[in-house]
């Protein structure tokens, strides 16, 4: 994992999400990047057209190679690495399967048997869902979910991803190995919820004492594998407020401060849950103020959802810095809201996407992305019309990007071409359509007369893994063929 | 085309929408069907479970094959193809190209070109889009595109479509010739547009002779190569009411009436739209009066969008037995509305899908179906969260093959496994997870324990064309491997 990468030069067309605002355009440049063996960026060029010209150039040899893009020019491109910051990875099977459900009654019937059992080999799962073609071993079955997660995100352009894991040790630490195994970036977070009123007998930590030392055992896991933290990053994960004693989400946020830990939770999601945690909550002010009351909001902070924050919460969540997560693939599906990203944004949080999965229906950020473009438009349409609330391609890809970044602790690290950035990078590839009108099975259709942002447009909309033709994290090939 | 196919018996397992009324559960059954050799199911068995069961209890011998799932036990499943109620072939290189446009101005920035790059060489298309990859003659364009459009939905499932195609003679008959070839099922609509104040000059009929003439050729061409209409079926496309002097709307309504003829057109897909009709036609009561007034108003009617119908209206259509295409992912994406598709069912309307290619986004009915659901949710939740507006995916599967079929004119011949019906069916492969977390690249991802409900529902969220393994039309196979 920590062994370096051939110092490589990458030649073609660079698109990025727009860099200082997400109110600007794509930056589309052609030309070259320099990386190093370590999986930086050392120098871009946007003048060069060829391999001759890139080391002329940066002044390097025959001993650096060069990589085209593999699906020729106007066809393809390299674009930043997504970062999903929000994904629930041992609820990957459950994908698409949520019936009518809204939150609360998904949590019980969906949610937490399916979680048990990555550790517990009688979670109800086990009786519901028996089956002969599946491991019944919780560790095994959780080993086998997550390389599947891993997999399949990458294969989808995730580079970074904020996972929740389950409450279990054994399984969230194997996420944390699979992780640094498959090459993906990732916060592994050991779910802390030991609420009775609110958690299951077959699923919950038994004690605020209990909640803390697994979580420290996960935090130190992850410290072990990669002390660097750049690679693999424990993360502090209460589910969300109703599902923690105060005294737990107090410990946590003490542990958060002593260790300079991240910490992710919800918010917000729906008006029930909202009420819910009025009614737990009598001594705080608000959902927001339950989380700074307990000293957990902080520029550490990742909060998913914030759809239904008000005005006094969001100023609150700005002051403290922290960051939101946002979902509209769970949000529209489960029927939870549409979060007023552009409130959001011109208020000056930090907001990233998140895909989760399996609130959410797909694993893909670009799916996010299309999500994240049609909530816009909801509260738009629903705000008279007013396209001021529009998020766009651009910043939708923003989002998915250097919005990621930011919500992660990676800001400035990822998310463009520029020197200093890791080469966290896909490369896309689109299809083609000859004069006859064939051409590979391809999900996107390129006819031959369309400009970049057009070519961009109709990736956004119906690209898929198909177009991921190849991924790289710090470097180093994670998915496709070399 | 008309060549027979050889009579075949299906084994495995059958699902299909709820046949009586879209809020029953899905129907699903192992067992046989025999399909004749003119592509019509002769008889059903949900008893048999082998080869040698279904030939005995269907009384046929070694001549008669029997296919299996290629997939195999548990992983897939035959499924009624699709029917498409509203899609415009000429449109489809634009599938994810809006900007941020809403529908007047998209038609203007966007999709007039792109028609018009079909018949006339002197489209401002050629000269917005340079190329020197694509085909520059407007006619070998047209196959290009018609002939990409229809491969792609027969590999998405679609059996049945009801094309909208441009203005031109040559190209719209082209489009028959290629559906006729490739095997799809297809409404073919030359449409109709010639009023000088929101047609461009470029783009429009000269007049309403013209119009009708041209109408004529096309209906004539088709009646040529299907004197059935069961494969090739012409249908009469006043674009809609703003695009169409009053004297073509009325024109083409008698012809529809003297040859019975289907018609199409929209309906009510914005509020500025229906603004518009208000100052045209200061005559009529309302949007739909516009079309009763002309008499275009049947039971052979489609009618695409109905987002924003009044009480009087939807009561006029239904007295009227017009058809209802409801196109979601296009109304999300152009923030045109809402279309309450619960109500419309619930006063007697039928309701069929349509993907409204390129206002929508994508090809996919299915991906049709995802935003049916979507967008019932957002109609719930603007009334206050009353679920009884919900569309499951249960009913979006029935709008979607038993409802299509009411809407293009085929109500009990498609859209289920019975006696009588056609052999218009997809099977549906999905993707198998190892023990070790490894499988194909699917979007769909099973892992050994879900109910057939469950594999359908994440079908639903998450397949594409690679979940589409073969595709018969009338007992024929036109996509995938023999």
């Amino acid at each position: 994992m920590a062994s370096s990468v051939p110092r490589t030069v990458y030649l073609g067309t660079f698109i990025s999400a727009p860099h200082a605002g997400p109110e600007a355009g794509l930056e589309i440049r052609d030309g070259a990047v320099l990386v190093s063996a370590g999986g930086v960026i050392e120098k871009c060029d946007w003048s060069v057209r060829s391999a001759e010209e890139a080391r002329a150039v940066f002044g390097v040899g025959e001993e650096v190679g060069v990589r085209t893009l593999g699906e020729g020019e106007g066809n393809g491109f390299w674009f930043p690495g997504f970062v999903d910051t929000h994904i629930h990875a041992p609820q990957y099977p459950n994908t698409g399967i949520f019936g009518q459900s809204t939150l609360l009654d998904w949590l019980e019937t969906y949610t937490f048997p399916l979680e048990s059992s990555l550790g517990n080999p009688n979670s109800p799962l086990y009786t519901s869902h028996p089956t002969h073609n599946a491991p019944t071993d919780p560790l095994t079955r959780a080993k086998q979910i997550y390389r599947r997660v891993i997999s399949r995100t990458l294969a989808s352009g995730t580079t970074t991803a904020a996972y929740y894991a389950t409450i279990h040790v054994e399984a969230t630490n194997a996420l944390a190995d699979l992780a640094l195994e498959l090459g993906q970036r990732a916060l592994i977070g050991r779910v802390c919820m030991d609420e009775a009123r609110t958690c299951p007998e077959y699923y919950r930590d038994e004690s605020t004492e209990v909640s803390m030392a697994n979580s420290r055992a996960c935090v130190e896991h992850c410290r072990t594998l990669d002390p660097s933290g750049e690679r693999i990053k424990p993360i502090l994960t209460p589910r969300f407020a109703p599902s923690c004693q105060l005294s737990t989400l107090t410990a946590l946020a003490r542990l958060a401060k002593q260790e300079h830990l991240m910490v992710q939770t919800h918010i917000s999601e729906t008006t029930s849950e909202i009420e819910m945690v009025r009614r737990m909550f009598p001594d705080s002010d608000s959902y927001a103020a339950v989380y700074d009351d307990a000293g957990l909001l902080g520029e550490k902070t990742i909060l998913a959802h914030a759809v239904h924050l008000s005005k006094e919460e969001r100023a609150l969540v700005r002051e403290r810095k922290a960051k939101v997560a946002h979902c509209p693939a769970s949000n529209s599906a489960l029927g939870s809201g549409y979060c007023p990203v552009r409130t959001l944004l011109e208020e000056g949080i930090d907001v990233g996407l998140g895909t989760d999965v399996s609130g959410g229906f797909s694993l893909s950020v670009l799916e996010a992305v299309r999500q994240a473009y049609l909530v816009s438009r909801t509260v738009a349409y629903h705000a008279g019309g007013n396209t001021k609330y529009n998020i766009g391609l651009a910043e939708g890809l923003h989002l998915a990007t250097v919005g990621g970044a930011k919500v992660v602790g990676m800001e400035g690290r990822m998310g463009a071409f520029r020197e200093g950035m890791l080469w966290d990078v896909q490369e896309v590839g689109l299809g083609r359509v000859d004069g006859n009108g064939k051409g590979e099975s391809s999900a996107v259709d390129l006819f031959g007369w369309e400009f970049w942002e057009e070519k961009v447009a109709k990736w956004v909309w119906n690209g898929d893994d198909r177009n991921v033709k190849r991924v790289w994290i710090g470097g180093r090939l994670v998915h496709g063929q070399d």
